[in-house]
């Protein structure tokens, strides 16, 4: 995602703590408390501009999402999104690296992970950059209730080859696998920035939901 | 595939008893005899016209190669094919229904099991006829190799997605997917008659590695 200089982000985020958490790792093991409920909790991982967790929050009331962002200058986007769609109690923001999630859930806090449009890191070298590099899954079965599935999209043909067998290999369980979503789309399949943009080029997009199984 | 009608299909497989083994159920166990050594044996389930196999017995002279193939009038091109190829000690062809495999081979004959280009079965109420369904699978492990694999190729999108999930909840590991196969060709990858026509249409081809685990 290109990156633009924002120099009104901070502020804009700072203002709206009900919606960025501002503390987030007050909240390790509490995240009920956030949301004043017992729903399961869903987060993305790498929300962007928000209109995939903006959009699961309006279709799902009954469960709380989260969306992980790292950037002032695009989690400010995914902000302006939560406004736009009005109230929403069962959506927050929290501007942290995925790669300290440790530091903000554990064990059962979270039961299922979204995954959309990651970035491939195409060059080997880069390989554990990518978001479902066995380390990421280690740190996502680490806050994930048992059982707990991991939901991930992408145009990307290589990231989607690799993240198959390093799911496999991790010893997860595919449940779904679509190599063209929009081919059969699903009723309820809420479409990302990219995955618009991507789509609309007649790009197929790859889709799949694995689980991770108790040992 | 479509079948033609070859009245003298038979007589031509009956008299290359050295390449159709007339009585496939004698080796069970014993399938070394065959080939008078102690080389690995790969075997394709469906193998059509043969181009497949006979490449890659032409290539791998220190593997054992078995076509099983249910059609008379099928066997009989892969039996040309392989004719053509000139002596090749290391190939042999079935004629048999792969469903009754185990009277065919038990633990341990084979070590890895080739499925290119199956029958999709694409109506649901057909699924249990994909040569990828569990009870397949089973039958596959049962005459396996502790650890042995299976390399699946096809243009059917819907197959594969069957296959990958199929595979992952019998509790096999993916080693290897392409979702393009023709993208990165690999070196020694031989092609298949229908692979040829289907890609130079410019469909992708999927292929996938996948190996049973001990229990």
């Amino acid at each position: 995602m290109r990156l633009r200089n924002k120099p009104w982000a901070e502020d804009f985020i700072n203002a709206h703590p009900h919606i960025v958490i501002p503390n987030p790792e007050d909240f390790k093991g509490n995240w009920n408390a956030v949301f004043n409920n017992d729903n399961p909790l869903h987060i993305e991982v790498g929300t962007g501009r928000g209109q995939f967790i903006t959009g699961m929050a309006k279709a799902n009331p009954k469960i709380n999402y989260i969306g992980i962002e790292l950037y002032d200058s695009v989690i400010v986007s995914a902000l302006e999104n939560a406004i736009e769609a009005g109230t929403l109690p069962n959506l927050k923001l929290i501007k942290i690296n995925g790669e300290h999630s440790a530091r903000f859930f554990q064990k059962n806090d979270v039961s299922r992970v979204y995954l959309n449009f990651s970035d491939p890191w195409p060059k080997d070298r880069h390989a554990k950059r990518r978001l479902s590099h066995e380390n990421f899954l280690k740190l996502y079965e680490a806050f994930l209730i048992d059982n707990g599935e991991v939901h991930f999209k992408t145009d990307n043909r290589e990231l989607f080859e690799f993240s198959l067998v390093s799911m496999s290999q991790y010893g997860m369980l595919l449940k779904y696998v679509s190599l063209d979503l929009h081919v059969n789309m699903p009723e309820d399949n809420i479409m990302t920035e990219y995955e618009e943009k991507f789509s609309s080029k007649g790009h197929p997009i790859y889709r799949l939901e694995s689980q991770f199984l108790t040992k």
